[in-house]
């Protein structure tokens, strides 16, 4: 019970040396790469760079107690920093003391409803988000965030949380671009980018695999050094290129909340989305770098495991954090065993803090805005979307629609249309099931389409099978197939239903069953089922529906046919084959 | 094409005496019936009684042009007004004229909305309003409505739109009662529910079955008539009780909607759900009455014939109007043949409006009152709920979360939770599939859950059949229950899954099986799968799913169990015994 929500109690007590130092050597790698991404991705959320390094001590040590993933690395993170920014924004003036004090609501309310779903055990609500939706957002979200760099790349002062305001700023200041910025930035992009293509050509100078993973790994860190060197060495500044600047040397201090009511209120459905889309995302990767290793991780531990990570962020000043995918991987990668690799990074992103401050002084603007957005292009993800596309046209159209949105409205209409139209298709495709008259392989117990086979039917006994589970949403459906088959098939006697597919029938489809049976009665058709599912069945025991049904149930397709095929009248000679004998007598 | 839009073009033609003369019996007891209930249901909804009657005019000519069911009797109707009231309230003062142009307004753009949506053949939407959803808000709105004229029976000056409202004001008021009103309204209230009751009484007496029925539904008249009288005999307005008053004697006059735009953004949510509320009532009722003389309605031209209607409405100066359920049930029973009946019962409205009005000026408010309280408790249907709750307990859950809401909240709130909540239930049932290990029935072709039946199974192959389509909501439910399976099965070598109640596998679906697929190669299992449904497979052969699947795509479960168990390894030794051959060799 208490190693449930304590999963710390799971590993510290056979924590060794061994694991020490691989627990080491990866937060070493990810230290170096929190924090130029930290820096960069609190620009992003319109907040001092800073409060990016603060959200990344605190947090990781709050994971480490109560996350079950040994590998995820928790901090802010390019999406979620975009989705703070737009929710900030509407609340208070970037800059102000009252942003900040947003900024801390935001990461604390995140927090606590992530805990509080933790607590009522409602993981599964992440299920509800399809891949192609999820898929789409990111992509979406890639352009997003890379077009709300290009500003701080060309040294402008505009922003926004959409990509028309984005643009339609970006181009009304272009007269302002500040060229040595821009230059700075150019530079920046260019390097990154050679650093990422360059794993190929290391391995192929003979370079072991893992060195060549962990110098590409290091480019931005690289960069940030030498554009920041240059920015010092030529007094950038004093020319007008956009710096970090002076920051405080001093641990996150206290984090002070807003006091006023009405910013909490306004928060809560961006601390909600911002809480769910963290939680995808996390647990989706947590997920599957467990399966790699045979880990198992719980998602609603996890839900607590975020929760008290935004709220430990909350209480030093940070911003909301979740799970980062590329330091994860890079935190896999590197060998982490355990959690306390992330408290590790911790320690080291806390004596950056407090000792290294100086040296980012001189960092450019322009070079965090490049980080962000040669990160960002990676989130671009054109592949899927052209597999969907010629897997199901319904699943691509949904993955468009989240796509378009999220361009045009933003990330939280993106997420909301997503689910919203995962939920509509999905409903959609099961009110019209599909169903076909079924006719037997000749020699065999097998009963197929009689559109897609050569089988034997009979024209009094009609076969069909129904391929959905019957529910309110195809109720009226089902009516209609069925009645519309008789009125087609006038000689038919005998009509049995075959739920092998039917894998539910709630309070309305058993009405519309009823229905079938009365209206079936009337024009002296008997209605029978065939392979009802043993939990299907349990369930029609608790109603009166088999005590009027006319027909029977049979255990199995091959039981109806052979009983009904050589009955004399609708109403005698057939036979129960099957296992589950009718409680009546046809007619 | 023509008919389709009018469907008067199918019955005018052939339109013969007979048919007249059933049309016109039938349209005068309408006629006579349709009268004090119009009256009482406009005072439902805070307006002049006499709206109710320019109400039931005009939509019923529009009516029989654009409808398609031979029987539906429209006007006002208890539920509808209620949500009408409650709207109104919302944007004006009761008894002012803006109030009035308000409730124009609402038929305006109920009409409006429904015609739109019938254009757009958006008439499968009804189908997400589950049966027990439905028997809840009806259920719910009956305790409503008879609540909201506990006032007026007690002659107290309190309304209000929800139970707690209604109840606290009456409750606040308690010493305002005006005896006399209230003795009327219980003596009005005494006489309803003995006429409701006579019928079995009149039919022992020997009176013929028809006749009777046509005397029970008189029942409102005869009390109209009885309690006028009283009134105007002895005065009763000159001591105190609150009567109809001097009504005009005119046609409808044409309706004036509100010019402030602010009211009609205000009323555009109501007038959706008095639509589709009023559309899913009135389509139940007129499919149920079609099915019986079968004939057909088309749900999607029922909302053009609402819809017009409705606009009717409005243009005579009237409130929003369906299907209502007593009367259509008479005019049914009456013998009417096609929708001239209903003319002929507006043009009953009509006279009796231009010249029967002064009649009606000594009718007490409390008469009124306790028709609607009499035909409301009709409403409240506690059978449905407990054969729910016997049937499944997350449809009797959902069905009483909406009586609640609708309670505490209104029913625009219960329509709105009730639509939340049976998609919500469908989608949590879906979530979490039932899956089952199958075993061979001995000396058949027939698998059967392990647990269930006594069948013969293998150790090295597991045979696992999915009761469920797969889609993103149970996509990684089904990852876990394969993962458990092979880590407490270490000796299965062939991984079957049988897809027989698999309906539709969605991207996020094929993305899981493809992480299966994978992950079980892994562990040195071979997946194979069996009894693909021909568009399932149709749409698999458009991914690359196929051509990865380790093992092979048997047609039956036997033709798997036939091939796979006398295999040697899980690399060899499989035969594909079905007619689907797998794309690559197992391994």
């Amino acid at each position: 019970m208490l190693k449930r929500y304590f999963p710390i109690l799971e590993w510290l007590p056979v924590y060794d040396r061994q694991t020490l130092s691989s627990d080491l050597i990866a937060a070493l790698i990810v230290t170096l790469m929190v924090i130029p991404q930290a820096l960069a991705y609190a620009l992003l959320a319109g907040l001092p760079a800073i409060v990016g390094l603060y959200a990344s001590i605190l947090p990781l040590f709050a994971y480490a107690v109560f996350g079950t993933s040994r590998t995820l690395a928790i901090g802010p993170m390019a999406l979620v920093s975009l989705m703070t920014g737009a929710a900030l924004i509407e609340v208070a003036a970037p800059g102000s003391t009252v942003y900040l004090e947003a900024a801390i609501t935001l990461a604390f309310l995140t927090g606590v409803i992530l805990t509080l779903m933790g607590l009522f055990r409602l993981g599964f609500f992440a299920n509800f988000l399809s891949h192609p939706v999820v898929s789409g957002l990111l992509s979406a979200s890639g352009v997003l965030i890379a077009a709300s760099q290009l500003a701080g790349l060309a040294g402008l002062d505009a922003s926004g949380f959409t990509l028309i305001t984005q643009l339609s700023n970006l181009f009304s200041h272009l007269d302002g671009i500040h060229w040595p910025t821009l230059a700075i930035g150019l530079v920046s992009v260019t390097l990154l980018q050679l650093f990422r293509r360059s794993r190929p050509r290391l391995k192929s100078w003979g370079m072991n695999a893992r060195y060549a993973d962990f110098l590409v790994k290091l480019g931005p860190l690289f960069v940030v050094a030498l554009t920041t060197a240059i920015c010092w060495a030529a007094n950038l500044p004093a020319f007008g290129v956009a710096v970090v600047g002076e920051v405080p040397s001093h641990l996150p201090p206290l984090g002070v909340p807003s006091s006023d009511l009405g910013v909490w209120r306004d928060l809560l459905v961006p601390a909600l989305l911002i809480g769910i889309v963290g939680f995808i995302e996390s647990v989706a990767l947590a997920q599957m770098l467990a399966a790699r290793r045979r880990q198992r991780i719980s998602p609603d531990q996890e839900l607590i495991g975020l929760g008290v990570s935004n709220i430990a962020s909350a209480v030093s000043s940070g911003l909301p954090v979740v799970g980062s995918l590329s330091r994860t991987v890079v935190n896999f990668d590197a060998g982490a065993q355990t959690p306390a690799a992330g408290a590790f990074a911790a320690i080291g992103v806390a004596f950056v803090t407090l000792y290294l401050t100086p040296l980012i002084r001189f960092l450019p603007i322009a070079t965090l805005a490049a980080i962000i957005i040669v990160s960002a292009l990676t989130l671009i993800d054109i592949k899927t979307l052209k597999r969907t596309w010629r897997y199901s046209y319904g699943d691509a159209a949904a993955m468009l629609a989240t796509i378009a949105l999220t361009l045009v409205q933003g990330v939280e209409a993106g997420v909301i249309a997503g689910v919203g139209l995962s939920v509509g298709l999905y409903l959609y495709r099961t009110s019209r099931p599909h169903s076909a008259l079924v006719g037997r392989v000749p020699g065999t117990e097998h009963f197929r389409n009689i559109q897609r086979h050569q089988v034997e039917s009979s024209e009094r006994v009609a076969l069909l099978r129904i391929d959905e589970s019957l529910y309110f949403a195809n109720a009226r459906y089902l009516e209609d197939t069925v009645y519309g088959l008789v009125a087609e098939h006038p000689e038919v006697d005998h009509m049995v239903l075959i739920c092998s597919a039917v894998n539910l029938i709630d309070a309305s489809a058993l009405e519309s069953l009823e229905a079938i049976n009365l209206r079936l009665k009337d024009s002296q058709v008997t209605l029978h089922l065939a392979e009802v599912k043993g939990p299907v069945m349990d369930r029609l025991k608790h109603s009166d529906f088999l005590q009027h049904l006319t027909g029977q149930v049979f255990l199995s397709t091959y039981a109806a046919w052979s009983g009904l095929r050589h009955g004399h009248s609708p109403s005698s000679g057939s036979r129960d084959q099957g296992r589950t004998p009718a409680k009546k007598d046809a007619g």
